[in-house]
């Protein structure tokens, strides 16, 4: 996890470091961070680890360059802050387009890729809309919803994030969708350049596209989806989980329904979204959700991991990093300032 | 308000003299709960207030009995108790049929008159899994998904609370349908016999719907509907609001997903309903849809692109990329397996 400070500039030999660490076989995310934390930098750990040589990482970059893309490293100026804070924070991206888009307010969209048309036409009007409040649109270049929902927010400003390398065109559906997302938006990939999306990139890719947004749109997610996992990992990352309601005689549904039966916010339009943000709406709406301070107590850490979707205790303790005393402090003012809802089994949620 | 204790058996007297008070002018359930309380008893409120004559009530008892009915007057043994704790309890309705529906648990559907076909089937599907689980159905007889509603629940108990006397047929669609109630459900009225249904009478003959249920289901509300009206009543009331959800897209569901956003309970089956009074969940997951066959058919393609908000064949066919005549094939035989249903300008969706 970065949790800064990182100098505005990351030293450049450090920065390469990283790069190599990152690059290295069975270094993961997690590991990174470890490494890092325990060997106090990249520079260090390199030189005690058995990682890639410099020359690979110059090969990649060069490729990378060929195709107007660069890396962007955890510690680098332009690395969002919001991403940063997660505990498997990628350490390294590769980006092809405007990378100024990471620097705005983002709200990600997701949903089935065997999307109804009307499901379809919805992520499209809601794509537009957040993009006219201001929003730039996050989604994984998957057929059906992200597609949609990538289209209409081109003009205002889209991020698609990949599975495979950011070279690699897929599905082959949305070539010219991404195309145009590498010449009008932006283009994120955590695999090395030239790795093919294979099955279990899908579940990494998803916590990119979370961990980039304050709040995540469902819209289509059956039972046992990837989009519901999307959003339940989302939850866990104390994004805000927005859900589309649909017919429960469409099995396309009952993964958003029980999303918002589990508390996660119903979607009309797009103002039940942007009032969340408190945003000046179109439209007058009721909802609205006090601001958090954000300071370093205890408090601060248990807010970030606590959203709407109940979340265990126990898990709120390992990912907040303090105490578990501290823990059950912080959820017991919560509930006396009737902001916390207690579950079964030990979970709590955000109200 | 009726807060008893009352004799088992209200004294003949007093009796008489609460349907002489009940049906005099100008004296609705609010005043007479207030003159009960102001003159201790309708005898002491009759001998003190100008109120109709005996021979008036005798009539319409007369009347009522040529019908096979007869009065339930506030303080009556059979008089549900949840009914006469509300503060705007009915002094006295007229009943033909099987009062002892009234001392059972009851649920209340209501919903649009201008229902969807998959709304409909919904409420019956609902009715029917509910009267498994021996509760009683509530319903206002309208057209749409309280007629569903009531015909679902025919063989297992239900209730139809009329908005004019208990003689008049209304709406004249649900003739039949009124007629096996009163064979083999039951009729309430609480306006005298005779009395056609004015439109004022309709959400006094709402409360009375929701205040013989423990909870009522809203399917299909739109915004500002009659529906959504009985759902805040019924929530004043103190009673369950449970809301089928359904698509942003369709206003129908504006009022439904409204009420979701401002905390009342979504449905997806009847277990959803049924496990909030802590009963064994009975049902097993009462909406299936059929497993589709995914093969490359016309009926394959067509049914990736169809749900459950209406969608122009035009689009379909465009989609679909299959022939205009395919398409048309494949939607007939949806329909006819009671799967399509069909909508103003070309358009359909699943059920």
């Amino acid at each position: 996890m970065f949790d800064g400070p990182f100098a505005p500039e990351l030293d450049p030999a450090e920065r390469r470091a990283r790069l190599r660490l990152a690059r290295s076989k069975r270094i993961g995310p997690i590991t990174f961070h470890e490494a890092l934390q325990h060997f106090g930098s990249a520079r260090t750990a390199c030189a005690n680890l058995s990682v890639v040589g410099d020359a690979e990482i110059a090969r990649e970059e060069e490729k990378l360059a060929r195709a107007d893309g660069r890396f962007l490293v955890l510690g680098d100026a332009e690395y969002p802050a919001a991403l940063a804070s997660l505990p498997d924070a990628p350490p390294v991206l590769s980006l092809i387009g405007d990378v100024a888009l990471l620097g705005r307010r983002a709200l990600a969209i997701v949903g089935a890729r065997e999307a109804s048309l009307a499901g379809r036409r919805f992520a499209a009007q809601l794509a537009a809309a957040l993009g006219g409040a201001r929003f730039v649109v996050i989604s994984g270049l998957a057929r059906g919803i992200d597609a949609a929902a990538h289209e209409a927010a081109l003009p205002s400003g889209t991020v698609a994030v990949l599975a495979g390398g950011i070279d690699q065109v897929y599905p082959p559906q949305n070539a010219a969708l991404q195309q145009a997302i590498a010449a009008r938006g932006l283009l994120l990939a955590e695999a090395p350049f030239g790795t093919p999306p294979v099955a279990r990139a899908f579940p990494r890719r998803n916590r990119i596209v979370s961990g980039l947004a304050a709040g995540v749109v469902v819209i289509e997610a059956a039972a046992r989806s990837g989009s519901l996992i999307t959003a339940q990992r989302a939850a866990e990352q104390g994004r805000e989980v927005f859900v589309v309601p649909g017919s429960p005689m469409d099995p396309r549904h009952a993964g958003s329904n029980g999303l918002i039966r589990d508390g996660a916010i119903l979607v009309r339009d797009a103002n039940d979204i942007i009032s969340v943000f408190g945003l000046p709406q179109s439209v007058p709406q009721a909802v609205e959700k006090p601001a958090e301070k954000m300071d370093d107590t205890g408090t601060a850490k248990v807010l970030r991991w606590l959203g709407a979707v109940p979340t265990a205790v126990d898990e709120l303790v390992r990912r907040c990093q303090v105490s578990a005393a501290t823990v059950a402090e912080v959820l017991l003012a919560l509930e006396l300032e009737g902001r916390l809802e207690r579950h079964r089994g030990n979970r709590v949620s955000l109200m």
